[in-house]
C-alpha cells in the first residue's frame, strides 16, 4: 500500500492522452504530471539534449515526492530510458508496453511504427518489437510535421493539410502491407482518424497511451504499491511554459475539462 | 575602425539569411553566428522564457567580443529588444529595419505582416509600422507551421503541403488588398515562391534579412565600427545541438557550402 502520486512527465501535453487512460482505470490514484512546454518539442534534438531533459524532469517529479515515474513520451522512451537507471522508484516507458500490444495484434507479422524523427532514429521500437519476434517485418516512419499540426489543432477528420502529410508518411507503411500501426508518440492519437482513414479498415493502430497505463497498473499492483484510498484521486498538472493555455490544449488531450489548477515551475 | 567581429544570432538557422545578405555587403567583415538548435523555436513560447534565452544568446556572443549584436530572429525582435537595453555594444532587431522597407513600397497603405505566433501577439511590426504611418492598414498572422514545413525542407515551389497551409494563412491578407507583405520570420524567404505565387505579381514581399544587413551596414559605417581589413572576413557557427546536420541546413539558408567548421555549446 502506497498513497503517493503517480509521476507523469512528457515533452509537451501529448503524455495527457496517457493520464486520460490511467484515470479510467486506477482512479484513486493521485496523478503528478509534468509537460515541459518551454522546451517542446524533444523529437527533433539530439540525444544528449533529450537525455539531459529527461534527467532534469525526472528530478522535478522526485521532489514531488511520487511513487513511481512514467515518461508519457514517445521520445524520452525511446531515446533516453537509460536515464531511470538511477532512479530510487520504478520508471516506466512507452515503447515495451507499446510494442507487446502491437505483436500481440498483428496477424501478417508486419509492423509500421509512426514516431518522432528522434524515436525512429533510435531504433528503440525496431529492438523492442525484435526482441518479442525475431521474425517480424517493421517499417518505421519520422513524422515532424504531426507534432505542430496537432499543437495548431489541424485534427479534424477532413483537414486537407494534415491528411496530405498523413498520406506522405504511411506511404511506406503502406507499401510494406503492414496490417498494425503504432502510434509512437502521445500526440498522434488525436489525428487516429485521419491515419485510419488513410490505412483502411483492415489495419489496427496501437496506441501508446493506452497499452502504457495498464502496464502501469499492473506493476503498481505487482508491486503492492496500490492507494488504499477508496475516494477519487486528485491530479496536479506543472508545466514550464505560460499556464495560460494550458486548459484549452489539455481538454483536447484529456478529452474533458480541467478544473485542477496548473503551476509554472522552472527545471534544469 | 574596428576589427572585432559582428554578432548574430537566431533561434535556429533562419537567421543565416541574413548573413547572407550581410556577406554580400559587408564581405570583409568577421562574422559570429550563435543559432541556438537546442532550444528551437521560440516562437511558441512565452515572453519570459524568450527574453530569459535571448538574454543568453546575448551573452554568449558578448564573450566572443563583437562589436554589435544583430538579432537575426523575427520573435527576439519583436518579443525581447528589452534584453538589449543593458549591453556595452550596438543592437539591432529586424522589426524596425524591415518596417521601414515595407513603408518604402506600398502604395496603397496595405501591409501584411506573417510572424510566428509570439511575433504577431507582441504587435511589435504594428506599433514600429504606425510609428512611420498612422494611416496604414495592417493585416498580422501566425503562422505556425511554416518554421517546422521549411525545417522539413518542403520548399519546393509545386508542394502542395506548403501550399495549403499559405493558402491558409494568407486568406486574410489577400481579403484585406495588402499591397506589401511582411515575412517576419528569417525562415519564411525560403518559401517565398511559394507565398509569391498566392499573393499574384502586384504584391511586394518584404524579406527581414535584406532590410536588416542594410540597417546594420550603416549604423557600423556611421559609427566609425568598420574593419580596415581589406581581405575577406571569417565566419565562425555555434549552435546548441548536434552541429552534425548543420552543413546541409546551412546550405539552405546561405545558398552556398559552408567550409568552416560549426561547434556546439551549452548556454544557460
Amino acid at each position: 500500500m502506497d498513497n503517493r502520486p503517480i509521476g507523469v512527465f512528457d515533452s509537451g501535453l501529448g503524455g495527457l492522452t496517457f493520464v486520460k487512460e490511467l484515470k479510467t482505470i486506477m482512479p484513486n490514484e493521485d496523478i503528478v504530471f509534468f509537460g515541459d512546454t518551454g522546451r517542446v518539442p524533444y523529437g527533433t534534438r539530439s540525444r544528449e539534449t533529450i537525455e539531459m531533459y529527461a534527467r532534469q524532469d525526472e528530478e522535478f517529479l522526485l521532489s514531488k515526492d511520487v511513487k513511481i515515474i512514467v515518461a508519457a513520451c514517445g521520445t524520452v522512451s525511446s531515446v533516453a530510458p537509460n536515464t531511470a537507471d538511477d532512479l530510487p522508484v520504478d520508471f516506466l516507458g512507452v515503447v515495451k508496453p507499446t510494442a507487446k500490444a502491437a505483436v500481440n495484434a498483428t496477424k501478417n507479422g508486419k509492423i509500421g511504427v509512426l514516431g518522432t524523427p528522434a524515436t525512429i532514429k533510435s531504433g528503440a521500437y525496431n529492438k523492442e518489437l525484435l526482441k518479442l519476434d525475431r521474425t517480424l517485418s517493421i517499417t518505421g516512419v519520422e513524422c515532424p510535421l504531426f507534432v505542430p499540426l496537432v499543437e495548431e489543432g489541424l485534427i479534424n477528420r477532413d483537414d486537407q493539410i494534415t491528411i496530405l502529410a498523413a498520406e506522405r508518411y504511411l506511404k511506406s507503411i503502406i507499401s510494406a502491407g503492414a496490417d498494425t500501426v503504432i502510434l509512437g508518440c502521445t500526440h498522434y492519437p488525436l489525428i487516429a482518424s485521419i491515419i485510419g482513414d488513410i490505412l483502411g479498415e483492415g489495419v489496427t493502430l496501437i496506441s501508446a497511451g493506452g497499452a502504457t497505463a495498464h502496464e502501469c497498473k499492473s506493476i503498481i499492483e505487482q508491486k503492492g504499491l496500490q492507494t488504499d484510498r477508496t475516494t477519487g484521486g486528485s491530479y496536479s498538472y506543472y508545466v514550464t511554459d505560460r499556464p495560460e493555455n494550458f486548459a484549452n490544449t489539455a481538454k483536447l488531450f484529456l478529452q474533458e475539462e480541467v478544473s485542477e489548477a496548473v503551476s509554472r515551475v522552472h527545471v534544469g
